[in-house]
């Protein structure tokens, strides 16, 4: 049997998928495990969205759409940029995709080399730099843990390197850690790409579920940015698998070609059924569970902090906390066993974010409910409690 | 602005894509067009499939799956192997994917090096060469015009070069031509490709869809063969987006880690759909489907000949013609130009399907209903009497 590509030893699965596994068998034995690790909304797809899907099926919408997306989604995309950004993209710069998965997916095959350099903050989303590794190219994690958790136009300059191919993806709101890039810092992080002749992707897949500031897009910026983006996290749309992308307008024939050639079409019902997500009556219930988010983040983070955890800064979006735990004597892998087995809290380790000292990271994802978290801080606390008389005696 | 990525000089659009547009714009001119392009069944899915989403989105199933698929489909896909084709296929060993695209992409990831050689049959889906491109794998393109649209044995041996890295990707039955592979011959390729080293993959997309002989799966052979294969064409389902792969049990957490990476998982709703795609209920409507093409078949095969049109042999599956027109005095781009145009009728040139002696071939699909393909043929008819009276005159 010959082997598997030389990418694979670059490509690490997630440990939190072990984590996991582990936690399904520790329910499987009757333990009642509160679940701090998972990346996705614990809200169910709003109702105006499944009725359109509903709808969609019974209508027998189950044929291949165009590979960019049916018409009316991406009119339908284009015109919540201009009523909630105000800012005016053309329908036909958005590339409608299976997920912000499918458009990381396009943007790698379009814009890059093997050997290219793809500049990015870490701790970042580790799909990212396995992107990069799909296509032969190289991530350059930059270490933004004294920066408040973003790139910066003076940390791209610096980690942009000689080499003609190299192209920043940033994430705002950021996974594993909520930070959202300033207005300027963004702006000036584009032209030190266009000086230097290459790309910037803006990944805002965490796009809505902001708590600080006013929102804003970076596709205002000019068309030379590619904006990836998701019904996933916002819209509450994780299993039907449907993002997209603004791009300049000559990349979309290219990125056209690659679609048809990637995965067809994003799945047709799915499409459909996201037509009803900028829906007076959909955006309602998005903005009361943005709420929720807020509220849960204001509440778990103090929580946290008097455990002794410890934070950069209150994330600013996102439904995540990514705490430094170095004050707590264990590196985090130790630490993130040690809670599932004897708390039963489930938690993300830094490992599957940050390449940089990542022993140093715990993240807490608040995707369920205030109660659970609330319990889970006091499971952590009697944890913590255990350890220190157990040391001491 | 920088450039694009190398690889994109060696993607080529569909060449029919530019076709379709054009038949929208003459029908939107009120023009009627017979589609003999379009590789999708005309029929709809499935009314219990159909059920089946409906209920899985009134019940919530919009979350995330495990990266390889719901255990319950899993176990679905492997109880089908066994009832329909006798073969025993452990349910870990299949992975759902996001259509066949999602299989052949994890699959090019998985084993594709740059540089490495991917043998495939010439004429072929287009996109199977693309997938080698998108990990800067070569295709090579193996002329099997004059050995019955199938790869042989020795075609395989006399093309697999000398360098490490090779691996063969078949399709059976084969699009554009429905060639189905004899049983002995995949076997022998197996061989070959064990002895030297590489990697077996057949793409079974269009299986259910055969009108000869008794109907088997690679799958068989051993559990070294990749098999690829997808609910869209049997089982009505294309815009769900949802296929498999049935791969070795040593790559299965490769390819669980790529899909984690890459697509997360297929969508929710559509896997519990398939859930019914195997129930008899929706076995016996797929069935009086089968028959149907197969009329198609017989009817229009002997019209096409009675016009010029040649055939190596009558095709085994899928529900494709993929006829030499080189007795009709034109090249395949120009006539099919003109049958859009003067006829009224679509079909797609071989441009899209050869790499070698593209002008030669025209590829019909009869995936409308039998009086509109009756129609095409009349069409096609006096299209090529005045073609032959304005030559004469």
């Amino acid at each position: 049997m010959a082997g598997y590509a030389r990418r694979l030893d670059r490509i690490q699965p997630f440990h939190v998928m072990r984590l996991l596994h582990r936690a399904r068998e520790l329910e499987a034995q009757g333990r009642d495990i509160i679940h701090m690790e998972v990346g996705e909304p614990d809200f169910d797809t709003p109702e105006p969205i499944v009725r359109a899907g509903v709808e969609a099926l019974r209508e027998g919408r189950t044929h291949y759409t165009p590979a960019v997306g049916l018409p009316r989604l991406r009119e339908a995309i284009a015109g919540y940029y201009a009523s909630r950004f105000g800012v005016d993209v053309s329908p036909e710069r958005i590339v409608v995709t299976p997920g912000a998965s499918g458009a990381l997916q396009l943007l790698m095959a379009l814009l890059a080399n093997p050997g290219d350099r793809v500049l990015m903050a870490d701790p970042g989303y580790p799909c990212n730099r396995n992107f990069a590794f799909l296509h032969d190219a190289r991530s350059v994690a930059v270490d933004v843990s004294r920066d408040g958790f973003q790139l910066t136009p003076e940390l791209v300059e610096q980690h942009w390197g000689d080499a003609d191919g190299a192209m920043a993806l940033l994430t705002t709101p950021a996974n594993p850690t909520g930070a959202v890039i300033g207005r300027e810092a963004l702006a000036a992080i584009r032209e030190v790409a266009r000086r230097r002749g290459g790309h910037l992707l803006v990944d805002e897949i965490y796009q809505g579920l902001t708590y600080d500031g006013e929102p804003f897009t970076a596709a205002e910026l000019g068309k030379d940015v590619f904006v990836i983006n998701s019904f996933s996290k916002f819209f509450g749309m994780t299993g039907w698998r449907l993002g997209w992308l603004v791009a300049p307008p000559d990349a979309v024939p290219e990125l056209d070609k690659l679609a048809q050639n990637l995965f067809l079409a994003a799945p047709t019902p799915s499409q459909y059924a996201a037509l009803a997500a900028f829906e007076p009556e959909t955006l309602a219930i998005l903005e009361n569970r943005r709420q929720r988010f807020e509220q849960r983040r204001d509440s778990l983070m103090p929580a946290l902090e008097n455990l002794g955890f410890r934070f950069a800064g209150q994330p600013s979006g996102a439904f995540y906390l990514y705490a430094d735990c170095r004050g707590l004597g264990m590196d985090s892998d130790a630490l993130s066993e040690a809670l599932l087995e004897q708390a039963g809290v489930a938690t993300t380790p830094g490992r599957d974010f940050s390449v940089i000292d990542p022993g140093r990271w715990l993240r807490f994802a608040f995707t369920t409910r205030r109660e659970r978290l609330e319990e889970g801080v006091a499971r952590i606390t009697a944890f913590l409690a255990g350890r220190a008389s157990s040391t001491e005696s």
